[in-house]
């Protein structure tokens, strides 16, 4: 019988890694060289579990479906909202500080259609207040990036991965001690979509608008978030910004809060870091970069995508081979 | 010919008052007395300025058609949302510092159906960052409060509205100097029912919940609102509050947040008030009462449908009779 759908794959150095987040799935086909460098041979994008509850199987055996019949039933690693009460099947929260050996123990597996799929945990901390935290998926980011470079395991460094959700993770000597989550996207996406404060959606980024945003919240004392968004409207209506404009405003407003409220954490000393590394796409890595750099020194940037496969990347070498971190 | 729907009324005691907000309308049939004290006849409300675009004439002649059999075409004073951009006609904004006087001299008036309609402005005011802030009928509540004795006159108070945004007003010697909007109960809105943070509505208000919100935000280093938002999730994850109560907890932080922004605002200093007044509905009235009193001293409440009907009164008097203010 020849290799199908329904086959266990023959393809040891092929694997799926799945990113599956509230709003998106991404799915990447990887392969290891001699040298277990990975490639993405292909990749593909589909709708998060918010918009498929229920129909996890089926989207995941759909999208997949041409890598299936060319290598077979490849093993899987997934991560996110997937694994979620919410998602396909729930793996625990581990407690921080965790190493990345202990993430990768703390997976779960299962076999759907012959896939061996590991579902990665999600991570919790407790902050300083009390209040407890928890990510999912964010994680692997990060085990990419710390296992990029040695030094990346030597010393504290702050990471800030910008999305949905702003998540603030602080590494020392490559354990993940504590993170904060900040709304900041989400909130962004209700207040230019659902408020009263734009009337109609963004279709440029202005620098400037962002700018001034960025700068009121930075530099502002205490309280003026809940108090300054509605400079929004206002800006509308008597300084002659266009909805696009306050839409950028807006932006800034948020994500210069977002920043301040980092800078001044309780849970890490600003000043005490060998490094601040910011992990995402690149436009809105690159703002979270320059607000970051008004308050404090050099910030550096990695592509988002490529810690996420980086991160997939060397769990998978470690089922496979060896101890990687 | 019988007095009916097109016929000026021969009423010169009675009156129609209008608040027409985003959100709601609603209209008070008013009569004065001997002694000129007002009388709530008959009230209606329905749906706001955003449910029922460019049908403005229609809503209203429908609303008070009652009245209209009964009274002929009263003379009307309407203040909200329903004269600004989006509304039945714009009336400007007043920069303050304002008088009372001055608002009511700043009304737009039109005919419909023989209805004498006179349109209150709307206030603006520059904020100590610069910023600009503008409200429409939370003045008319001011007026009412201002007029209802002669000791509010005289002296520096705080006036505190608080609705789907909070209104605070500084008023000096009678004058209305400066005031601040914040975004609390649209953000309420926004994150109880189209958020990550809550999965269902909110059936009843848990105190206890509202008071731990209230207190880690009146407390908190700055930046803690959107840093912290995310709480009301985890609490829910790990320390057993269900939707319910983590919605208190969501109102606590948000309006913690909006007390404390008040209190440390630059445009006043609060240790130098002659008092602070909550007017409103009843509930979020003594919501905010009880957060501003950990803070400073003892704060007092005021009807909002009160301050509004008196308000309206007030303005109306001043066109019947003599001077008010």
């Amino acid at each position: 019988m020849a290799e199908g759908p329904n086959e266990m794959s023959s393809y040891d150095n092929h694997y799926i890694a799945v990113d599956w987040g509230t709003s998106r799935m991404k799915a990447y086909l990887c392969e290891f060289n001699d040298d277990l460098c990975v490639t993405i041979l292909d990749e593909v994008t589909c709708a998060g579990v918010q918009k498929k509850r229920g129909e996890f199987a089926q989207t995941f055996l759909r999208a997949t479906a041409e890598w299936r019949l060319k290598y077979g039933a490849l093993s899987v690693l997934m991560a996110g909202q997937i694994a979620s009460s919410i998602g396909w099947r729930e793996s625990p929260y581990v407690a921080c500080p965790v190493a990345p050996a202990d993430i990768i123990e703390a997976s779960i597996s299962f076999s759907c259609e012959q896939h061996d799929i590991f579902m990665l945990p999600g991570l919790s901390c407790q902050l300083a207040n009390g209040h407890f935290d928890v990510m999912r998926s964010e994680d692997v980011q990060v085990l990419g990036w710390l296992q990029a470079e040695p030094s990346h395991r030597q010393g504290r460094y702050l990471i800030c991965l910008p999305g949905t959700h702003t998540k603030w993770v602080l590494v020392n000597n490559g354990i993940i001690e504590v993170f904060k989550t900040a709304m900041t996207g989400e909130l962004y996406d209700l207040l230019s979509t659902s408020s009263v404060l734009i009337q109609s959606a963004a279709v440029d980024f202005d620098q400037n608008c962002f700018d001034e945003g960025a700068q009121y919240t930075i530099s502002s004392v205490s309280g003026s978030l809940i108090h300054g968004l509605f400079s929004v409207r206002t800006k509308q209506l008597f300084e002659g910004m266009d909805a696009n404009q306050a839409s950028s405003y807006l932006s800034g407003l948020l994500i210069g809060s977002d920043v301040r409220a980092a800078v001044n954490a309780q849970e890490w000393d600003i000043s005490v870091l060998n490094g601040i590394v910011v992990v995402g796409e690149d436009h809105i890595s690159r703002l979270f970069q320059q607000i970051l750099q008004s308050q404090i020194a050099q910030v550096s940037l990695y592509a988002g995508k490529l810690a996420s496969v980086q991160g997939f990347a060397a769990i998978r070498q470690r089922q496979l081979v060896s101890q990687v971190f």
